[in-house]
């Protein structure tokens, strides 16, 4: 099977662009799956109701979310009803929501998986136990694919060569730049470090340079409002064999608009 | 002029796989000017004499550094007298070593900076300030090359915005992971957030990944050696006009052994 | 001279049992100057021109700060024109506002400085040169009061130990915990590692306990609003030589509320 | 019961002064129980075999720990056979030693349990969960002492009031400076913020201050070693009803000689 994954997608234009390009390239790839991090679609922070539909029109089948899942408060109205979006599994235990998902995808089932790392990021409990935990009890489910969103590489490539062998794929986000390090690690484990992200690519991280490197300098806070300008599509497209859930192959698919 | 920029080199590994790579390429390339990261060249850790003389032989000749600048003790024995070591400039006034140093190329004077984020790293001098002021010191000089070293995308981000159309070229280094963002910021500034690392590909940023992850799973203490196996080589060939100091092209020139 | 310094001062509750409490103890103390940390003045965050007005009444005559500083935007309004109020020294060059200010008390200027910390608190340059240069530009000046807003313990024992014998005063705040530290440094410098809070002593840090909890326990993200119920009030009273500057004596005066 | 509760014991002199005091005070106070966190007891960092038999001969009964617990790596050869010695519970299940001791007193059971704060410090589970988890398999145990092991004063008032009325005491460690707001919180639980150090006063956390400003002022690595000179004790005196296990009664006893 084909898998197309989205890095955190950001605001209004990087939603647009995500569709725009979703709309030339999955006709394409014919990708048999389409997920995308969602966490910073609404107004660079957070997923609003209107948003997420938005990303489902566009094709994206899967949300995965991050540290800013809570931004847009609403989203604890459809967060536990809605199946098709995760955030992260070591949140505690009554957290809202789900941790992971499970779909049929050419006939066989899908677990999606998303979870944070704690350096520098947030408290929560251990990523590679909530992980282990999951595939224990689902140990039927060979196809796993792990949305890592955390800050360091280290944290990043230590979940990845933990589940090397173990899971399908595992793929970092929340940096918003995309790595050049897409690998099938042994075992058969797609990995990148770092997906990227869908949006103005002349922003910093997404939102108006001149804003943050105004509070950069003067460290005193500053408003940060979405960039406009520039957009960048930063995606990975990976196959999976149907039968034992290993990944054959990984590559991005980075589009980078021209700066203005 | 052509430059190449080869980013963390960690270990003997590292310093090995860089002097082969560089026999290889530089052949082909035909820098006029080849600057390497060296904070790591030393078990990991710092850079000794002896690894640095090793890193001249190979054909480096300007060698940046970063948070491991004072891991190896006996550096403070030459990195005042050695000009061509750069530690980051934002460090207090007194430090001991250089924060930039210019050297002739192409009949034209070169400078470059080493300069240090902030966020989750080092408790330093504003590193925008600190480019400014050097700036400021040799305005004379229009071929200007900073090395960025950083935690956080957003910070390095920042540097080559604020920046863009003033210097040749940022290049980010610290994660030990190669982005996949080269660019040409509007102006002429070459730019990239992380230019990678060469050395063990199958470690966590070189390091056995066996004791990385034990240490993130257990949260006690363990003992970090380099790894081995296989090897990646992460660099940046850019080239700046002689005349004007732009920059005209930028490319990855990454390079992973299978893994093992 | 006699000073009092009043520690972080939390939301309308904190500014009305200051005035309550220093309306009682200014007679009997009689003190030549009073300070106080406004930080939290307002709401908890910052300082508003009416907050800043109460304190003023209530017989604060200057007002120190931290990271809060510019939480209440209006404060740009009159921050620069306001002499009796001091932010932290160690931001950059342009900052509004001062870091220091000078008073006449006794016939001797008395001047007061805030500096911040810089582990895990704010990007700011060095509180230890900061207070260095403000030394050297006032070396005339012999009655030196540091307020020294920092996290960690260790930062502030620093202060006290770096500046001991070179000023008369170095009072910690920021932690709303008042410690029971007070002491007379080799040299005449009154020391303390926390001056305290006065405000809402049945909350967290003066913040409604309930939702911080939540915080803490759930890691989403809540409202904080200020505390009601009991209030503690902490202050240092410290006296000096009016003509040599070194502290003679140091004393807490806390109180607190019965729980309610 | 009375208990006597040591805060973190630093080093040589620090072990020296806790057996020179509690020599004096233990015929005055005549404790049920006496507890101490050691920490730091061997070199400023962990705790050896040697330090912890000479604290149970200085009468301490009970040692809790905290982020320094692994820095003799001795302590593995010894921290699983002896139930004298609590580290924090909230580290991994499989980690050697135990989170929580019971021991008999005036014929009732006393749980002592060591947990750790994660803001700014270590990436462990919820410090809340574990002591929920804990109470929950003791729930016949009505004499409960956690040592609540923080870095920030939110956290440990959070633990504080979050247990208030179902717990006997929280008392903080870690920041190695006492606090001065022990109480008794709703309920019967009595509480302190930081219940300090004891060792060397005039040093900075109990090692030699010159090297600690060093590193702060020059952001280079340096060694600490433990301070000598001048000594402090500190520690909370409580009294606990023997039927409720509800606090009655706490006080700080708090001893510093004269700087030197
Ligand atoms: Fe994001
Ligand atoms: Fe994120
Ligand atoms: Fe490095
Ligand atoms: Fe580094
Ligand atoms: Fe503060
Ligand atoms: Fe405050
Ligand atoms: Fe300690
Ligand atoms: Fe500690």
């Amino acid at each position: 099977m084909k898998v197309i994954f989205l890095g955190d997608i950001v605001g209004e234009p990087g939603c647009r662009f995500a569709a725009e390009t979703l709309s030339e390239i999955l006709p394409l790839h014919q990708p048999d799956l389409v997920i995308a991090n969602g966490e910073n679609a609404t107004k660079g922070r957070g997923l609003s109701q209107k948003t997420v539909e938005s990303l489902y029109d566009a094709g994206v089948e899967i949300v995965t979310m991050g540290n800013h899942t809570w931004d847009q408060r609403e989203i604890l109205r459809f967060i536990d009803s809605d199946e098709r979006i995760v955030r992260p599994a070591n949140y505690p235990v009554d957290t809202p929501g789900r941790g992971y998902t499970i779909c049929k995808v050419n006939q066989r089932k899908v677990l999606i998986i998303n979870v944070m790392g704690r350096t520098f990021l947030s408290q929560l409990d251990c990523p590679f136990n909530a992980v282990e935990r999951i595939l224990a009890e689902h140990s039927d489910i060979c196809h796993v694919i792990i949305d890592m969103h955390a800050e360091v590489t280290s944290e990043k490539l230590g979940m990845g060569w933990a589940f090397a062998g173990k899971v399908s794929a595992v793929l970092g986000t929340h940096t918003h730049v995309p790595t050049a390090d897409a690998t099938i690690l042994p075992g058969g484990t797609a990995y990148i470090t770092d997906v990227g992200m869908v949006g103005p690519r002349d922003g910093i991280l997404g939102m108006n340079r001149t804003q943050v490197i105004q509070r950069m300098r003067t460290q005193m806070p500053t408003r940060f409002e979405v960039a406009d300008g520039a957009n960048q599509f930063c995606a990975v497209l990976f196959e999976l064999d149907d039968e034992t859930g290993r990944a054959k192959h990984i590559e991005s698919l980075n589009r980078f608009e021209p700066h203005q």
